[in-house]
């Protein structure tokens, strides 16, 4: 089965305390679709400048992503640089040029038209509705967003939530968007402004998921309560960039690669975002990622599983 | 098998967004107490004023809890008055009264002295010392600490934590005594300075688990890896007042029911820990845990597995 996923792709300068990394490759749709291409077919729609090289490129095209939905326009690609402290948690931006981003209108190239799961990145809303509406037959939408667009553009945002069957947003987020310092209730909220399921990432502290009657039809009596997937404890983080979009791509990936979206696949797929998470944070930009085998995969998510279970 | 616990047995008056309560019941012998006494016997080192009364005690000895080690002096007993906000993770203090609990010194009565287990509450380490030199056959030693010993008190500090099997601590308190700002590193630290194990509590994340090749003599090889272990997502928090005592109690009680201390039962015991503290912050003081029963308990502690289960 093939993801389809709309997002940024771009160029990231990061500074953290394990040192300094200048225009590694870089962009919501990048770190997704890396993740995502251990599991499934990844076709990607951005757009990029003409500073996107072959090089950039092949780091998709080896891991057999389709890039033939990426667009390249005249100018520079979308540019972020960054600095995060000693705790890792925030980063300070200290640039953010927009470029050819500027004016991305998503094209969907035919080849795309049968992808069976559409990921959403974090992109204008107005954008990821209008991609929405393009693919009214996929078998399954997630979608990002982040703080810009819930406090200044909420009423695009509400069109988009209703056709989410799962919305990844951090715990801020969720707070921000169903106005509550509470989780349990804002993530009740949430759910009510439309997405069928809501996964809260947590960071360090893993993610949790929220159900709706509407999750799972034909097997809500297993959801009367939410799920916790734990995270990799890590004595070195080395650039936390990209560690929820790498968390969203191991995630949907692991469920397209499923014959059916089940309870178990769903709670089995939120390990495996925490395993492409912990792996992402563990290198400057893609570095991590962009180098795993499969067996490394399959081996942190066997460790996930004895750090929570009890036997 | 019988805990022997020494720490604050006070009065707290608490404000949060949910009430206000006058004068309850608090202090962290009482909350581990309470918490404790759903699994084995449990026996309190305390000191309290005139103003502690047999309503008061009560509480305690209606859960079977043996007082007889609460020494009553002339004066007033500790009295803490606090205010949380709507993210409810951190209290404002308006005041502490110390009152009879300044000139504390625990008297060990002579039906304490074959207590097998220990837990050493949040108090000066001096006193935690003492009491640690006088139960030299206890089976196992628990303890906790706070930022104020951590920072001013190191040296005092420093001779407890050898005697420790686990130290029980807050994400913040691990950082600053291992002087590291990431968890694992920091927990490392923390380890080399004697406890056996650590046990960092998370709030609303959980709890992990760090271990050392001294935490199960004979069954090293299965704690490689940390262990993580859930707290209950809850819509309503009352008072958190206690949450981290309760969770002591449940983790401490559970393994003093227990034969043996393996993994297994380390594990178990987080997540019975897990259970008292999520009950804990339902209501002011400890209105929630003494009303408590057995089944509750229980079904809380499934709740959590299948919150964290693959299957």
């Amino acid at each position: 089965m093939s993801i389809l996923v709309v997002g940024s792709v771009a160029f990231d300068s990061i500074e953290s305390p394990a040192g300094r990394a200048e225009r590694c490759l870089g962009g919501a749709a990048t770190h997704f679709a890396l993740a995502a291409s251990f599991f499934t077919k990844v076709r990607v729609i951005a757009v990029v400048g003409e500073d996107f090289t072959d090089k950039e490129e092949s780091v998709l095209t080896r891991r057999g992503i389709d890039t033939s939905g990426i667009e390249h326009a005249p100018g520079k690609s979308f540019f972020w640089s960054g600095a995060y402290g000693s705790n890792l948690n925030e980063a300070q931006t200290r640039a953010t040029e927009l470029n050819v981003f500027q004016n991305f209108s998503p094209k969907i190239p035919a080849a795309y038209q049968n992808s069976e799961y559409l990921f959403l990145a974090n992109i204008d809303p107005v954008l990821q509705a209008d991609v929405r509406a393009k693919m009214p037959n996929v078998r399954m939408v997630c979608g990002d967003t982040m703080n810009y667009w819930i406090n200044g553009h909420s009423e695009n945002l509400a069109k988009v939530l209703p056709g989410l069957d799962a919305l990844l947003i951090n715990d801020t987020e969720v707070k921000m968007l169903g106005k509550d310092d509470n989780l349990v209730r804002a993530a009740r909220k949430v759910i009510e402004l439309g997405p069928k399921s809501l996964i809260v990432k947590h960071g360090e502290y893993g993610a949790s998921a929220f159900f709706s009657e509407r999750s799972f039809p034909g097997h809500g009596d297993s959801l009367a309560i939410p799920f916790r997937s734990p995270s990799m404890p890590l004595a070195d983080v080395v650039d936390p960039t990209g560690a929820g979009d790498s968390f969203a791509g191991g995630f949907f990936g692991y469920i397209a690669s499923q014959p059916e979206l089940t309870p178990a696949v769903f709670k089995k797929a939120l390990f495996y975002g925490g395993v492409m998470g912990s792996f992402a944070v563990e290198r400057f930009g893609t570095e991590r990622i962009a180098q795993l085998d499969r067996n490394e995969i399959e081996e942190r998510f066997e460790t996930l599983r004895q750090l929570s279970h009890l036997d």
